[in-house]
């Protein structure tokens, strides 16, 4: 018998990736079809079809040999159910019945996770997080996405919004950034590329010495004021921009500090675009040591009040290690485990 | 065969309580000895067999009726390598191998819990948040305790620091009230009972009006300065202990948030003597509702929305029901589910 294989789908508002992956992780070349939301869920559910085909034959296999399949879509939607809500970048998707469609399509066990979820289940398969016996993960894009996974299992909440990690709150409503959800002081409206271009331009117009930021907000395009550009002159040395990076890398670590609050997790995993500078990564990290509660965050000093040397790592602040490939890597993840015979 | 029994330990700083716990978790008249930790942990180590003991006896059974011991006490400590490390009201103990040690003594499988992680269990077992699936629980006292469960899993975390939740961050720490583990703005130093009698006699310095505040300040021995007459002056329509009150609820809804936002439970459970009106409970899941993540909370106007009535219901926010005996109760419950082959 040829080992397992399993078939993820990772669907996004505008493509729909698939790969097949094996029983350790490894993945087929990917494939990709445009999701074209507005031309509605029917054909939607299609080409998440046609997606999940293309995956298998470009591996060379059929559908005999696929073990399980795992979609993962973004919110908002009803995880136990296997539905789609409404999500706003599927619009005018409503109610779309994705885990029952593809199992009857197919006649293959079906998985069904939120897209952020599936990414942290990828990157503890065989990502930045593999090995670890829990982990909380925060993905800095148009939003914040996070997720929750303890031992073998998704913190998937009642209302299927477990690990919402965008909407811990890092400052008071009454003096906070509005969030997208509608109230204020959300991580999300202070650690977003979103919200890092918006506290850029908060930045500049208050900056009196040189920045190169100036010529990107009044001589480019607009959209070349964004996230990675800030970013990448911080790296270079801007003042301005380091600033606004130092300032992200504050408020994520505010975030990173509830979450240890609330799940002491053994790994804390940063993804996204514009998160992949190491000075980024090492302030995130500074300023969870000085913000966090001391025990998670310096065992080793505790360790020697006490006189033990067995004591667990303090918590690691680590990159994402999958990029884009962790969402159907992490899908593949959940029907695997699925196949495997958990809940 | 008689149904099985469970002896539940509670160690506390002052004393120690337990009880017998049936299968249906009704606990047997619970009995205390004085814990009196500067007599030293081996002093300690006998008092907690000797309340087991005296637990046992007083339930007319004998150890042989005792299927399995459960034993909570207060971090610090190492959970699964069931040691008290160094709490600081236990002082001087250190390194204590409770588990190993009461296990010995009695040849019982010995489960080993956080005592706020025992008291969401017994709350969870047969007290506010019996049948949830999952529960937070917050519980004020001279800190700010805190629990997730998550099904049958306590969220213990990688430090024995999981549900830490007085530690969930509500403020910058630039402009943040300080915590007792060194951080400014934690949950705990805006809503423990010693962070309510603080904000009280700043709301009293600035206070023009009438209240009863004053003579407690002035008239009365201090320790009459407490949260329980605070939230009872409030009760009776005292301006300034509602103003004090209600800013309570406001701080404690913005942990609950970032707890909702963490794990999205089905319940969460507030505790802890001081918090027992009705309209805090009312102003708490009030400013749940305005601040928090709109689906959990709000989902009969999201399932109106989308045409369903079969999404989940809003997340509750309710009382403890079992006050200072959830301890033990949780304690014989984590018993339970050891002897009932979990892990």
């Amino acid at each position: 018998m040829p080992a397992a294989k399993y078939v993820g789908l990772d669907v996004g508002g505008t493509t729909m990736k698939a790969a097949v992956v094996d029983d350790a992780g490894a993945a087929s070349k990917a494939v990709a079809l445009d999701t074209n939301p507005e031309r509605g869920q029917d054909a939607g559910l299609n080409t998440m079809c046609a997606t999940i085909e293309l995956a298998v034959k470009t591996a060379g296999l059929t559908m005999a040999d696929v073990a399980a399949i795992g979609v993962a879509t973004p919110g908002l939607m009803d995880i136990r159910a296997g539905l789609i809500l409404d999500p706003p970048n599927l619009a005018p998707w409503k109610n779309v019945p994705v885990r029952e469609h593809i199992q009857k399509a197919f006649h293959k066990p079906t998985a069904y996770q939120n897209d952020a979820n599936a990414a942290a289940v990828g990157e503890k398969w065989v990502g930045a997080a593999r090995g670890a016996r829990s982990m909380v993960m925060f993905t800095l894009g148009t939003g914040v996405g996070g997720a929750v996974v303890i031992g073998d299992t998704v913190i998937e909440g009642e209302h299927s919004h477990g690990g919402e990690l965008g909407h811990l709150r890092i400052d008071m409503p009454d003096r906070g950034r509005r969030c997208g959800c509608g109230a204020l002081g959300c991580l999300e409206a202070y650690a977003s590329a979103t919200a890092v271009v918006e506290r850029a331009r908060e930045a500049l117009a208050g900056w009196r010495g040189h920045t190169e930021l100036k010529q990107y907000q009044t001589v480019f395009d607009q959209k070349q004021f964004n996230a990675e550009v800030i970013f990448t002159l911080a790296e270079k040395g801007d003042e301005c921009a380091k600033k606004v990076v130092d300032d992200t890398a504050y408020y994520l670590a505010l975030g990173v500090c509830s979450a240890i609050a609330a799940v002491d997790p053994e790994v804390v995993v940063i993804g996204g675009g514009m998160a992949k500078s190491k000075a980024f990564l090492a302030k995130v990290d500074e300023y969870v040591r000085r913000f966090g509660l001391p025990y998670p965050t310096l065992t080793d000093r505790y360790a020697k009040q006490l006189g033990r040397s067995d004591l667990p790592a303090p918590v690691k602040v680590v990159f994402a290690q999958l990029g884009e490939t962790a969402g159907y890597i992490g899908a593949a993840g959940c029907a695997r485990k699925l196949a495997n015979g958990a809940t």
